[in-house]
């Protein structure tokens, strides 16, 4: 794909300049393959913009590192299959989306586990890490506990934020330290245990 | 320290030849204190022989990789930090254990994050991670949340495993992925969330 010398990109006859949402698109797009064909590791602001046919210029000029882009492409391409149902059966709804997320590991477990072990000793990738992905997934998920715990399903003095940790988080732990698998079992073990309590009685 | 060419402990006048238990002991001092020191990356045979006067060819034999040694090294020195209590009484058991370890985290959290990390992209660290860390480790919970199974304070329908990955494997959460605090404050609601559950009534 053509691109203009000052970064933008390219005319192209009878069409105007390319969208800037079109160019975003593409972009995200290339990273995204780059990402699960390759790694964290191979997602390079030369390598997207030579694949998306855009202009390293762009890159640069919305992305503050390579990780930031790399984040933003895995939340693009995740959000369809990590969305929230809301049946209002909240059991049912966390057990769907749970399940979802247990698949997604177990297709793409590398890529993700990849971009969570670089971060660990890469500052740039781990504040992307952060604030691209973790917080948005975070927020996500407290939206539909909270809608959860408006309609009486979830008591009132429950901490929304630890019940992520110990369900998407119980997940990432069998993921990034192995010992047990990662199966639709465990994440109805996962639900049981927290909506029903672990005690007699 | 002296060393004998053959690779074994040096003979030292009149104590004869160092014990293999008193090897094993300064090695995994050695280890742990690089690894604590300058992260895993630094647990190299070289460095350890060096550090604890032991000969390259004893590591050698003894370890597969340098990577089995710093985690037999965190093993150990881990050991009395997170010792499981059992006073009869799981919750204030559980409660003790969790705080003491998410203190070791905010202690110690680089180095811990700094293993788990490149064990996802170095297949020696990542079965060394888990063949001689996460599975001992798990055993020590499920045990004692076994005796506490067996004490009728948790049901008998519990899958065990799956309450490891929803307490410590949440903590590992916020530790790799981070956005919320490591607080004693979160170890209550997590074990507050399982033992009574979040469901009114």
């Amino acid at each position: 794909m053509e691109q203009a010398d000052d970064g933008t990109p390219a005319l192209k006859p009878g069409r105007g300049r390319r969208k800037a949402d079109d160019v975003r698109r593409a972009t995200l797009v290339a990273a995204s393959e780059l990402l699960m064909d390759e790694g964290v590791g191979a997602v390079t602001f030369s390598k997207v913009a030579a694949r998306a046919g855009v202009s390293k210029v762009t890159l640069y000029k919305w992305w503050p590192s390579p990780g930031a882009l790399a984040l933003d492409a895995y939340f693009a391409t995740s959000r369809e299959t990590l969305a929230f149902p809301d049946t209002g059966d909240v059991r049912h709804d966390l057990t769907e989306q749970l399940r979802a997320f247990v698949d997604l590991m177990n297709r793409s477990g590398t890529t993700i586990a990849g971009i969570v072990g670089a971060a660990q000793s890469d500052p740039d990738l781990s504040e992307a890490l952060s604030t691209r992905y973790v917080q948005h997934r975070r927020a996500l998920a407290v939206e539909r506990l909270s809608t959860a715990q408006q309609a009486g399903q979830i008591r009132e003095d429950v901490d929304l934020e630890s019940i992520v940790d110990q369900l998407w988080g119980a997940c990432y732990h069998r993921l990034l330290l192995p010992a047990q698998p990662l199966t639709h079992e465990f994440v109805d073990h996962l639900i049981a245990n927290l909506l029903r309590g672990i005690t007699p009685g």
